[in-house]
């Protein structure tokens, strides 16, 4: 497909705003990567742009943990097209006056987390700026990529690990608290799920996100490039084990906490309603991965979240919101 | 070569703290491209960062130009790996408050400097920063790219197009005045030489490089790459008409004000010794580019410029000096 299809909200307006300005100059956006076929396989391609004071603040992280951050989240679309990682291109923008090693510990995170699902840092570039600016193009292979669109009715809705902790940890930092542990390491120290992805792909995944906006938004955007609807059964989210607690201060109910909170980062996925729970125990037995069931993909369009029964009307994060 | 060779400064030894840092997780940095292999032909990528009050201002450029400017920078990287353009992914940071449609305009630019090279816009990403901020990954494909290293001793040195135009257009602006039309459009519209670098590639090109930090300075990682010295012949060196002007209000010789301007994206190439003038010719003939021999590749290190025959020194640009 050509055309984009995107949830709802302003970043995303400004989004389709570049496709018309693009017209033919466009390639097939809108997917987690961008793919080129090169002899028999794709070549899967993403970019993520990472601004302090948007995406992070250096109070909150160190330096190595915001390189990090920044190089998992782009790998994590790497995993959302079920792609084995090459490796990454880093650009750099850090202020003139700062200590000279700062670029050098920025990069020691970028680098482990790219060589932590076996690729490398391929290259890069260095500036100075305003304030620290890291954005990662991530290059992956595959035979056989998995796009957001082709969700099909009667698919399962899955999700892997569990929901709700990087914002658990962002709560914390907002009230001025210490996150606990566990939040923290959520937040500031995401997994790409590669593996995962893989290992969905060879069971016959149709449609694939990853969690970057939240569930609510991104299951509103897989919806809209399948064409279908997702039917979400909040109740059945699993709650990262700071959700309960975080949750409480902002009265929202954890669940929805959960499911609106970015970053963490866990794939999203239609699988075949033949695929069972018991299919997906073997993804935790085999990677310690728990995989489970939150809905079900109908006819009709968008995500509709439900908690007992009752519609809860929900969006992801949006940068010009 | 896993070792990266590049000239002096701080932001060059800031690279060189990064290769410490990330050590085997680094790939083969230091040229204009990553290479990746995928069967018979090599993936070339590169990413190039513009960050607006150091690498643009907006009273300077339009929205467009600025999209153009970021991608055609990048583009240019391809033509120094004698590539051909597959398409690039764009992030795009914009001040939150700015006017919804400055990322259509920008992304309007970078699609039009992708078509020009017969290359599409294959992804992207949006955030909001402080500034604007445009990093441009682009892709492409080479059965034979050429490096930085490679250039042997008895090379010629020549280089495409002409010098000092972008600078001539900056230094007019930093004393408030209006640049004269042909050194503005260097500065904002740079054609990347995509054709000229696989032109060249095809003739037999030992090493190749594209101007970004000067002359002086990129003849020094070429230099540095190849493990040779590079002798530059300044009075060889063509100007562009906007330079002697220029030169005169910074009492610099007009050799030397261009061969110290950054962002001319003309191509840098060591060519076998015998590559002739008449050879040269054929480029201009077939594709409008001129190419002149400003210099030889003798044995030693560095760059050396000789202006009436007398040893000048010269350094490139810096993001850190």
């Amino acid at each position: 497909m050509s055309h984009l299809d995107l949830g709802p909200g302003p970043e995303f307006d400004r989004i389709r705003s570049i496709e018309k300005a693009l017209g033919p100059r466009a390639g097939e956006l809108g997917d987690d990567c961008a793919l080129v076929l090169v002899g028999d396989e794709f070549i899967a391609l993403s970019i993520d742009l990472s601004v302090e004071g948007v995406h992070f603040r250096r109070e909150w992280l160190s330096l190595e943990e915001i390189g990090w951050k920044a190089a998992a989240g782009a790998l994590s679309d790497l995993a959302a097209e079920a792609a084995r990682p090459e490796g990454l291109l880093a650009s750099v923008g850090v202020p003139k006056a700062g200590d000279p090693g700062d670029v050098a510990n920025i990069m020691r995170g970028v680098g482990e987390a790219a060589a932590s699902v076996g690729g490398r840092v391929l290259g890069g570039d260095l500036s100075s700026a305003p304030v620290l600016t890291i954005d990662i193009a991530v290059v992956g292979r595959t035979a056989r990529p998995v796009r957001r669109q082709g969700a099909q009715v009667g698919d399962g809705i899955w999700v892997t690990g569990e929901l709700g902790g990087a914002r658990a940890a962002l709560a914390s930092w907002s009230a001025g608290e210490t996150p606990i542990t566990t939040a923290r390491r959520s937040f500031a120290h995401p997994v790409p799920r590669i593996g995962a992805g893989l290992w969905l792909a060879e069971r016959g995944a149709h449609a694939l996100i990853d969690l970057s906006d939240g569930l609510a938004g991104d299951a509103g955007h897989l919806a809209a490039a399948s064409r279908v609807m997702i039917e979400l059964a909040l109740d059945r989210v699993p709650l990262h084990g700071a959700v309960p607690a975080a949750a409480l201060k902002t009265s929202q109910l954890p669940a929805v906490f959960a499911a609106l909170g970015g970053e963490d980062y866990e794939l999203l996925v239609a699988m075949p309603r033949q695929f069972t729970s018991a299919d997906a125990g073997a993804l935790e037995r085999e990677m310690g991965i728990p995989l489970t069931l939150i809905g079900r993909v109908s006819a009709g369009s968008g995500a509709v979240c439900r908690l007992q029964g009752r519609e809860v009307a929900l969006t992801g994060f949006d940068h010009f919101a």
